[in-house]
Parts: structure tokens; C-alpha cells; sequence
């Protein structure tokens, strides 16, 4: 499993469960998309009462596997890491665990695009932002 | 404000808020709903690993009162305590917090009532229930 | 039963189930904010493609009766109406039918304030929308 | 773009929309779901009034491009289609179009696995499931 140097806890609520008893699988997407959130906030990429639309980066393809089924009770963390940064977008990968045993219960990607959210084009990340993912992740040769 | 004995605290997720940026109405009953499985989860009144068809109690009705606009990263927990409890159905009570300010931001109501998911029929809330909300909740005259 | 003149039809999806197999509770109030937001752009009173901070009211107060569950496959049709229209504030009321059967599943009830989202105020119902909400409603005494 | 058979439509709710005003990420799993539930039920692979618990498969694996934002009132509709049919498992593809422009605004697929949610093991696919896909889905060489 690749090191992830943030982890955000989420408490599995009633209302994240399907007819099947366990967590319905857009809910995972709802998991990674607040361990995204908290990331961008503790790398300082985005602060607290700023609008969303200020976010500079749009989704273009997420991908979950699921490993096993998410039981109510069974409260879980998210695993965030940045893996690889290019130009214009970065790939962003999760991994869902019981927070209790670290067995890991899914994992996930996303492919991050940089995004003006007022001219509705893709933008190139921010300088300010790939030193800050380059430095938290102890990326090499950037 | 009526006095709570039980909280439970919830994380306002990105995916609760809507496109008017504020936590989204409907949210709040799923937050209560929260509160709620803790409550029963708490007295002992549903374990965790029973099926969810085996809670013996229904919605009947439900009310919020909103009294300030929730926003991202203010975090909230919620207090809930039986107010009234009747041979078939006793009603719960609500408030909504910021964690930090203790500013209550929505009240709400709900009235539930005994059900039997087998048969689909309404039944007296089981003396076991009664009395652990009787003791809980310091009810006097039962 | 109140005359309802508008309906919005809504599909139950597999998504708004919870496990105990029914319409989870919260999904009223999705229901109903549903048929709102096309009672406001059947009424001309909000356009598409306007940003929904624009819409000039905010929620006061809701309240959901629950008639019957609501199972899988039950199509069902929201019918809304404005009962009651004050200087800063109104009443919407609502029915959840089975589309098939008219059966009444659940009613509801909305009290909506005048705001402006720039501002954060509240403020006057607008006079056009008071004229369209009289007309349409054939509303008395106006 | 394959072919698809079968497309179920999908009304965008205002409850679907994030604080960005677009439908949120996890949202597009939803509608993949109400898709996949209306095929089986198409196909008579599951009839309603079963049991949520009674359906033979669970999901291995989703991925969701994302083409162009969807904005409110942009009705949709989702394809979907068997594309792959193994022993234990299958893959189904989407796709997420304007129902007006036909203008394709995402795609995803899902590795579907058999599954027995009474034992909590894999199965096979049902042989009655294959006969139906392989005759719906037109595919040669089975």
C-alpha cells in the first residue's frame, strides 16, 4: 500500500446506508470527495469561508474498488495522497479503512483538472499549489 | 431551551450543503436521524449488528425550525431527549448546535411510533424501552 | 383534502431507500424542495439558468406527516400549494400521492421568508411574486 | 460510442446540485444505479416487491469520466449495457447524456460480481441472468 500522509475520519451514518444494509457505493465518492475538502484546507490550498467556486480544480474520472462491505458502526478514515502532478492535472489517489482495525475497505482515484470556475476553462495548477503538494508529499525530482 | 442529556456530535460534509451554499434542509433530518440511532444505540434500546427492521418504532411526523444558516466547517452536534411518551408513540425533541458556540442554529420535533416491520402494524412502545427512557430522561409520574 | 393546482411528478430511486427498504425520511423534504423549485419556475417567479442565490426566500420552518410508506417502483407526484401569503412571509402546503392510485402517502408544510442572499436579510415578499402567487392560487381578498 | 439498448431517464433534482451548482460527483453513481435497478428489472432479473437482499450481484469496481458539468434542468438520460460477461462476474458500461442534445456529458462502467448476500460469499452468475443478457445484449460466441 503507498504512504498516505493525511488521513480523515467519517462517521458512517444511517442515512449513507441502502436497502442492502451496508454503505451505498456513491457514498464512497461522497468519503473521498471530504477527505479532498480537508486536504486542500490543511495544505492551505483553500481556507474556511472562501466560496467553493473559488476552487481551482475540477473531477474528470474517479475510480473506487470496493474491497469489502462498509457495515454500520464500523467508523472509517480516508487515506488522501497526491501521486502524481502534471501540468494542467494531478492524480489524486484514496484508500478507505476501519478506523478501528486499518483494514482497508476500498480504494480510489481521482484525476484533478486545473479549472477557472468564472471562465469555465481548464487552467495549468497554480505554482503556489505545487509547491505546497510537492513539499507535503515529499515528491522528488520537481 | 429544555434541558438535554444526550449529544451527538456530526461533521457538516461538503455533500450536505446545495448550490445556495448552506447546509441543505433536508440534511437536518438526517442528522437527527444520526442523533437518534445513537440515542437508541446509547440506552441500549438497538444493538449494533441487528437489522434495522428490528427497531420497533416508526416516524409519524417530523418538524424543523431553522434558525440560522449552517455553513461549511461549523461544525454541529445534536441534542435529542423524549419528551413525551405515550402507550403507542412518544415524541422526541431536537436542537442543533455549533459544537464551539453552543449557538443553537435549529430546533425540530418528531413523533414516533411503535411498529412491528414483520406485520406492518403499530404496537405499544415495549415496557423495556419505557423504562429505560423513564430513568434516562428523569421522567416523573410513571 | 386541500385543491392542490400543481403537481411534480418524482421517481423513487433505489437511492432514496434506506435499510429498513422504505423512502428514508429525509427524502421528503428533497421531494418537496423539488416540486418548490418547479413551482417557482412554473410560476415564472425563478428561470432556469438564474443562480439559485437568487432566489429570494429562505426556509422557516418544515414539517412532514408520514400517511404510508413509501416502497420501491411506487412512483409517486408531489402536489404543492401556497395557503397562506403574508408581508415577509408564506405557507406552502404539501401532498406526496402514488402517482397510480392517488393514495395520500405523506403531507407536509413549509413556511417561507423573503431573503436576500447578498445581504443576508430578510425581506418583503416581492410584488410580482405576490400577484403571480394570488392569480395563480385564485387566491381572495388581495 | 457502443451501442446501447436500454436507457432509463433521470430528472436532475436541486437536492442532486453541490455548493458549485453543478451535480455533484457522487451523484452520477446514483443515477448509474437507478439505471442498473430499471435493467434488471427491464430484463426480469429482479421483480419489484423482492427483496433488495435477493439480487445475485455486488459491485467490484465503478470509474466515472466526467465529460461536461451538468447544470440544473438539464434532463438526462442513462445508457446502459453488459459489455463483458464472465463466470463470476460481468461489466457494465454507461453513459450519461442530455436527453434533449443527446450530447454525451459523462461515461462509467462497473464490474458487477455474483454474489449470495445471505452467505456473504461469490457466486456464479445465475445461467437464467446469462440467457437474458447474452439474447438482450445480442452478444455472439456464448
Amino acid at each position: 500500500m503507498p504512504e498516505f500522509r493525511f488521513y480523515h475520519p467519517i462517521e458512517v451514518r444511517y442515512g449513507d446506508l441502502d436497502p442492502q444494509g451496508h454503505l451505498n457505493n456513491a457514498k464512497y465518492l461522497t468519503y473521498f470527495e471530504q477527505a479532498r475538502v480537508h486536504y486542500l484546507l490543511h495544505l492551505g490550498m483553500f481556507k474556511e469561508g472562501q466560496s467553493f467556486t473559488n476552487i481551482g480544480i475540477i473531477l474528470a474520472e474517479v475510480k473506487v474498488t470496493f474491497l469489502a462491505p462498509v457495515q454500520y458502526g464500523a467508523d472509517v478514515r480516508v487515506g488522501m495522497r497526491i501521486s502524481r502532478l502534471g501540468d494542467k492535472s494531478m492524480t489524486a489517489e484514496y484508500t478507505l479503512m476501519d478506523a478501528a482495525s486499518n483494514k482497508e475497505l476500498a480504494t480510489g482515484s481521482a484525476v484533478l483538472v486545473g479549472y477557472d470556475y468564472r471562465t469555465n476553462e481548464t487552467i495549468p495548477i497554480p505554482q503556489e499549489w505545487r509547491e505546497k503538494i510537492v513539499e507535503f508529499e515529499k515528491m522528488v525530482g520537481f
